[in-house]
């Protein structure tokens, strides 16, 4: 008997039985008052989540159409892009870039690291003809976060727009769209919002509309126009996935009900307690904790060990996927995702499993030390 | 008490509860063999319903991406483009291209007819230079089914591509991709194939790839060579919706037990009884029956009656959603779908309402004759 499943990758991530109650309600019409009324309350509580007054469009697409969706309507052939790259998901938005024309500065920070602040200031000092600039919220290839505030704070002062990605960040790592100054924000569903692939979110600031209104490239799926024209409706351009905006509704009601601060405390706990459990089995850990994710905890295999057997042992014998590496990280690296609906017991899971596994494949290990770590976490008894 | 409701809109349209169900199981990983496995399993399917053994690309966005996708994968700026239009959808196909920056021939045959094959072959011998012929096979704004055999079979002999709406008619509509040479379709989950919004469908022939993997139009969410790159492994380019592709192998598995013969027939029937009832009723029906789709029938509200007025008392008082004209026919016609998770019984609640609110709005009807004559298309009374 093995049907227990314990998905611990960074998206899709397991959905809460409550979430798949409401998808599994029958369907509305999308041009009804229903639908409309619906739409309106996810954008209301999209609002408190992202912490902006911009406008917020949910998309039907995933990630990677909300990052299209922030380059087509932004970039024209030509135009001066500066990329800050720290994985591979900073790689893929340099990329959409150049598939539109953009002559791209790519700036690559190294997988592990973060974006350094004094980098991007002499990039942007160098050269003011910069039309939109790059980030990362949270890269997931890594586990490393970047600090968009310090990076919104430099770009802010140039006629530059801020572009974040902050697919698997949002909702695990407190982002501030409009104090910061973040001009388009693109998040997606499957992540930390707790629902499955399928659904995207893009915000949109005053300075970023005046770009977009005026963009040349071709658009139509991902026109920004498009979609506010019949905003003020609370309509949207294209059929909407109307199951994927009922579990949406439901799932920001749980993580407004638990409370946005304490929805980053639990993340911050369970990041904190896989990192002391993985030092605690003599493992190292890609990032510096200066920089980790919250999201997910990326960790270096053992010397000689692969990777991808450690997460053989684990999916086959306990039902527990891990992420592997990505890239240049191929086999050498798991991640452990701790974000959306997840909580201790999920990390007692991951660290006891972990431990078992580390065991068979060859690897020197005394049992529960791991476990023990991340309980003194729990119990508060670190620092 | 008023809580059953009755979705008769062409799309979304109800989901059956095996199939929603299928959706609510747990997420698994989308690079896991898990996924792969069930996404050549949906392929499979997808090939038999769709009568092709063409590639399939099964896409995460609802049906306009999929018409995005076949553009931006075949039409540069400047390319000559010949729109065979027969009311909103075609109109929609034919801006794609134009977004894209293409010399659009639009010709429009009149909303509530379909494609004159007299005019194709003139356009086609007129003009040798149109790179991609755009028709759609069931135009939902008017309830009109066009000839695609007949289409495709003039576009063949020529050099261009023939890029097909099949988004509300796949699965009610009998389509032979193959047998007729249709080079690429496009089809979306919320229509026929009986799942909520949020996926596409789209077939690529090898004459199409020959263009498409050519194309110089920026596209990266909508890449087909980046869909085709690991398509051999099932793979996807990017994250795709993993529930919903749950529930579309459990759809295609309820339409291949019932056999695509009978889902066919099925359709046709109850177009047939719905157009019977309306006629008995004294209603006109916006087409022709030559070219009536079985999928939807758009029917003319009575004269000095405005459409919507019947459809809210519908709503209001018989929970029953019938969708409403677009463009130039909003007010004047509705439209009742009878596609995908459609059987007998609906068309009675249909019928049923429809003549009961046509009384309550002042139209001299005589309750139960548009009943009885659905019910003697039932019993075969009717040839």
């Amino acid at each position: 008997m093995q049907d227990k499943k314990y998905l611990m990758i960074p998206g899709p991530t397991p959905v809460p039985p409550t979430v798949v109650a409401a998808m599994s309600q029958p369907l509305i019409g999308h041009r009804s008052d229903d639908f409309a009324k619906l739409h309106e309350q996810i954008v209301g509580k999209l609002k408190k989540v992202l912490q902006t007054n911009n406008d917020i469009f949910v998309l039907t697409n995933s990630g990677t159409g909300s990052l299209e969706t922030a380059i087509a309507n932004t970039v024209n052939p030509g135009d001066k892009v500066l990329a800050l790259i720290t994985g591979n998901f900073g790689e893929r938005f340099a990329n959409i870039a150049k598939a539109y024309g953009a002559k791209v500065d790519e700036v690559d920070f190294g997988w592990g690291n973060d974006v350094d602040l004094k980098v991007v200031e002499e990039k942007l000092a160098a050269d003011s003809g910069y039309k939109v600039v790059l980030a990362t919220q949270n890269e997931t290839s890594t586990g490393v976060k970047n600090d968009i505030a310090g990076i919104a704070a430099l770009v802010s002062k140039t006629p530059a727009l801020l572009l974040v990605d902050g697919v698997s960040g949002i909702g695990a790592i407190e982002h501030k769209t409009d104090e910061w100054g973040v001009d388009i924000l693109c998040t997606a569903s499957q992540k930390a919002l707790m629902l499955p692939p399928g659904l995207s979110v893009i915000t949109v600031s005053e300075k970023a509309w005046r770009v977009v209104n005026d963009n040349q490239s071709p658009r139509f799926y991902f026109s920004l126009p498009a979609a506010k024209k019949v905003y003020d409706k609370w309509n949207t351009a294209y059929t909407p996935g109307v199951s994927m905006f009922l579990g949406m509704d439901a799932a920001l009601d749980m993580m407004l009900a638990e409370g946005m601060d304490n929805v980053y405390a639990r993340h911050a706990l369970l990041a904190k307690a896989t990192r002391a459990a993985a030092k605690a089995l003599g493992l190292k850990l890609l990032s510096e904790d200066r920089c980790a994710s919250n999201a997910l905890t990326a960790v270096w295999s053992p010397e000689g060990i692969g990777a991808d057997d450690i997460r053989k042992v684990l999916k086959k014998q306990y039902g527990i996927t891990f992420a592997g590496g990505q890239g240049k990280l191929k086999g050498k690296i798991f991640r452990i995702a701790h974000m959306g609906f997840s909580d201790k017991m999920d990390i007692m899971i991951a660290i006891s499993a972990l431990e078992m596994a580390l065991a068979q494949v060859g690897y020197s290990v005394e049992l529960g030390t791991g476990v023990k770590a991340a309980q003194e976490v729990f119990l508060g008894k670190v620092e």
